[in-house]
């Protein structure tokens, strides 16, 4: 509802800057009676954490999350969850540059032409750092739906696709890419090394499947459980794509080909929907996929203007990931639990 | 916020059936003082109505939209605008099928799971004709932001694209399938008719241009202008995708290539971000593209279960288009206009 | 959350002028499944109908309303309900005087002054008509709460109170008054008479005690369910104050007198809470307290100014309740109905 | 919109337990640019701050806010402000009774009730510890609404009124009762040093009046200035009651003396309406009572029963405010200049 916040009944806002003291998340309207402990919400924020390989950006964050309020003996009361992580490996002084010219492709730009004024260490409040908010209130939202296992993972980074046959969930947590398809994985360590090297970036493809959602979440219309997701996704930095089971090669499908056809004991034999049908979920798996575009903080100098609108060339020398979209996976795979945890209460206020 | 209400200050709600008595919307939140009377509703509501060609659904409905308050002596008084477009070519008997089977690919299976009943005339609330309401509201936001241009039209119909070498805006208004390429428009009728003629449906996807956004509307993080969009697309009846700028083709390109460069005077050198960067526009042209699934309603008879699970099939009798992507550009239009209407206030309240 | 909308997860919206074509509400959110028609709502409108009595506003309004969606075969959808009631009786012209002077005391000036222009018809959005719309939707909120028993009457007159000795709820529906003390309703025929016939009008303060609302129902801290209906009821027309339980009277009380000594079993030995402790409900009677000043509308002549500014004297001539608080029993009991509705939706959606 | 939050552009979030770690807010939707340290929010926090005079709870707490985001050299960025008060002396210990017991008038069983589970250290949640985040939130707000002042006092204490005829604006801050009737003043000390000697409690009346809104703010219906604020109010802990203007005196008066007459210049000729008509600013005063119940954790025995239901006498030793009304002035006119702050705004967006 308000601009930093997310969700309806359950409802989660975040605070904090990239190079400030530290950034949080205030969790609100969480069930009672949930054991909770910093241990639950730890494993996400550690499969986001950025230098855990040389394929994201080398800022060292413990990425220590501190529950401040909403537990009491080791169980949520109902009241407000407020978590806070430090920022521990603040350089500033990376962004001079940043300060006066504007990244061409990233926020710098338009928030000054909005707020006339910006935070221009690390981006601020535009640095994807925010997301590690989302991924600690997205560990307590896992907590509300016990029922559903959600998996995101890479499908594309840089134009190069997995191969589908070699689909190997275990993969995924095996190599730094979140990449189910060990072939894939192995192509893309070259591929983002020589990137790296080259002082450029590259995009990524998330996948992210939730099987155990029951038949009835979601609503119309306007909180479509697509919509809500789409919301969800496209709030994440970098995303410019997001689609929902078959997506946009439904466009290219005859009535016959996507139609889901139904057998008896609620058996579907095809998932071109996404599990989401008029905006419900069907009890087939949620499927989305999330289009990051590559990061637009590069070493490559590009033509830019500064604050005086004078013409000037910019390299970007903070450190950042070569490719963004690989620790999206843990983003997306919050924004899902978010999202879903959210929509099962709203379920339950309306029908019981 | 609710379920059937979107915006945040410019808000309108929608109600209504297929084929109940009529469907309508409230507009709440308008400015106040702005010259308003239905003949700047209809026209927008026209260019959506059925049964204008032979490859929209049969469904005769002269959709004119009454408005019963919220202006007084021709002028929004900034209170509720309530609109309200009768039902008049109700054929219930024609959803006898629809009543007890589930038509795959369509809401009715999910509607039962979650309500345990459903008004089956049709697709009852889940019907593409609740889009009037919205196309109506759109007519009203497009007062508040007179400033933009907003220019929908489809790019993509069953797999085959538009040439955008031959792209001539006049020719979207020119053809029955909001189409800029005369060529493709003609190879569209066919295709269309023949699809018609098998009993089945057609994809497309719809493409959404606006000029005259100044940089700074949006915010962040969950208020992103994409964001908003993101939701107030994937809410239209059949839309399965929605990407940004250069969307999921972004996750293909170096960020040297993605990055839109800038020259002195607020000029860009390219448009790959959409017109928005960390979720607020930049002034350049915001772009998005929306893909709409193949109807589900089709005649050719589909596997399915009945209510009470017992296989059958299905066969979908009703009037339908066989493409609902080419009545969707008018919806496009609409909830582009009613995003950037609540986009603009908000943009007003917190930056002056 | 927006300005002509109230609830979270069990929404309405209001739309209509006093003197346009009609009124209505849009109530979203409502569970599936419960047995709606216009009958459950009418009784609720005939007790707040204008010219039921010669102390009423002798304006002629059927006050019939219809159901336009969210209900099939009987039955509530989950999808919303739009109600609608048309306007009958209206004459415009009798608040010639009124399109420039400002009545003082009533919304006129303020309209004015924030949207530079207004619909002067009866007051057009400001007039109590609007309250029609909250009691029609309420007639909806109480089939959400089957529960609890809500009880409104009129405790006092223009200082005239009740004596408490004689509290007869059976006499509340036996006289115009809503009045549950025989000899009160008796004086107040006299007073109600003769300040009407003075050209003047009274205020009242009105009660309603609910009973059958478990205890839980409610939330800390900006939707205490107190601070939920201090606002609900705060915005209904002429109302200056609330109080729950011993309201301002607590104030003038020892700690040792307000408390509500408990014994075993949920039992209280007091109320003074109202039935609410810390925002949430304690399984006693819900006890609000209303303030209603007297109406502005009065034809003894007053001194104002009119839209240019200019020194002039107004008497309103229109039809107008003497004592508006009157029929504000049924529209306490509505908001009280309606936040009470939206309330146990909140509390299961988070506690199950 | 959600439990814990309050606003709807200009919006804060409160966390934090009385006996956790921290308390905290989050305020979202402030216009950027503003000047704001911590320095602006500290004499606000000390106004309300525990301990400073023997009339107040001896708990010592330096309440000092610290801001952890959303300021950048010194100016707000339009980001969100997280702000973060440490509780110093925490002492759980002597709540051991509550633990069990559950204190007559405290929420300590409604919270049980609803949650199943409490943290019953001093309170936790429903400690009007909670106020201090408030406080400090609107340490924020004033800086959004400079044209207005707001002056807070109390006017009552255990029954004891000020004399209207004494009234000195420069008494408020030369006594601990914020009381402009020095004569009061003095038979306060007397009153409250007794009511503690007893192991008793007082309750309080706080009147706020607030000059520089000008005309127009607040809306039709929902989201009326005075439905804001009297949500505002009640849901500040211990308050009972709110009125506007006249208030309940309102209901006593006849149509003609309530009227506030008007003369040229947005002269008017008296106030009863508090400066709000139709749920919109006059241009007049905003006046508004608050009435403040007896503090419910006393020391005298008072019968109850535990968490098992069995009977039981309980006396609560913690440290506690004998009148908590007094320290509710500052905290009143936090809630005012929040409500005020937001209501700018949300004019600003819609009528510019």
């Amino acid at each position: 509802m308000s601009f930093n916040s997310f969700g309806r009944v359950f409802r989660f806002s975040t605070w904090g800057e990239s190079h400030g003291p530290a950034i949080g998340a205030v969790v609100d309207g969480c069930p009672p009676g949930l054991a909770l402990s910093e241990a639950d919400i730890q494993p996400w924020l550690d499969k986001r954490r950025p230098g855990s390989s040389r394929f994201t950006t080398q800022r060292r964050e413990p990425d220590q999350a501190r529950i401040l309020s909403g537990v009491f003996e080791g169980r949520t009361t109902g009241t407000p969850i407020s978590l806070m992580i430090d920022n521990v490996d603040q350089r500033p002084k990376d962004y001079a540059e940043v300060a006066t010219g504007y990244r061409p492709g990233h926020a710098d730009y338009a928030y000054d032409a909005k707020y006339s004024l910006r935070d221009w260490r690390g981006g601020g409040r535009s640095s994807a750092r925010e997301t590690a908010s989302r991924v600690a209130a997205g560990g307590i939202a896992r907590l509300v739906v016990p029922e559903v296992s959600i998996q995101g993972y890479v499908v594309e980074i840089g134009g190069d696709p997995i191969d589908r046959g070699s689909f190997d969930t275990d993969q995924i947590a095996s190599n730094p890419f979140f990449c189910p398809d060990a072939a894939a994985a192995t192509r893309w360590e070259a591929l983002v090394d020589g990137t790296r090297a080259d002082g450029s970036s590259l995009g990524a493809i998330v996948e992210c499947i939730v099987s155990g959602v029951p038949a009835g979440w979601g609503a119309p219309l306007y909180a479509k459980l697509d919509a809500e997701l789409a919301s969800a996704m496209m709030s994440i930095n970098a995303v410019k794509g997001v689609e929902i089971g078959s997506g946009f090669a439904s466009a290219r499908l005859r009535g016959e080909d996507n139609a889901d056809e139904m057998r008896a004991g609620g058996k579907f034999l095809a998932n071109h929907s996404g599990g989401i049908a008029g905006g419900i979920s069907t009890g087939q798996d949620i499927v989305v996929r999330v289009a990051f575009k590559p990061t637009s903080s590069i070493l490559k100098p590009l033509q830019t203007v500064d604050r005086d609108g004078s013409e000037t060339k910019i390299s970007t020398k903070g450190r950042h990931d070569p490719c963004v979209g690989i620790r999206g996976v843990p983003v997306v795979e919050a924004m899902m639990a978010l999202v879903l945890a959210d929509q099962k209460l709203l379920h339950r206020a309306q029908c019981g």
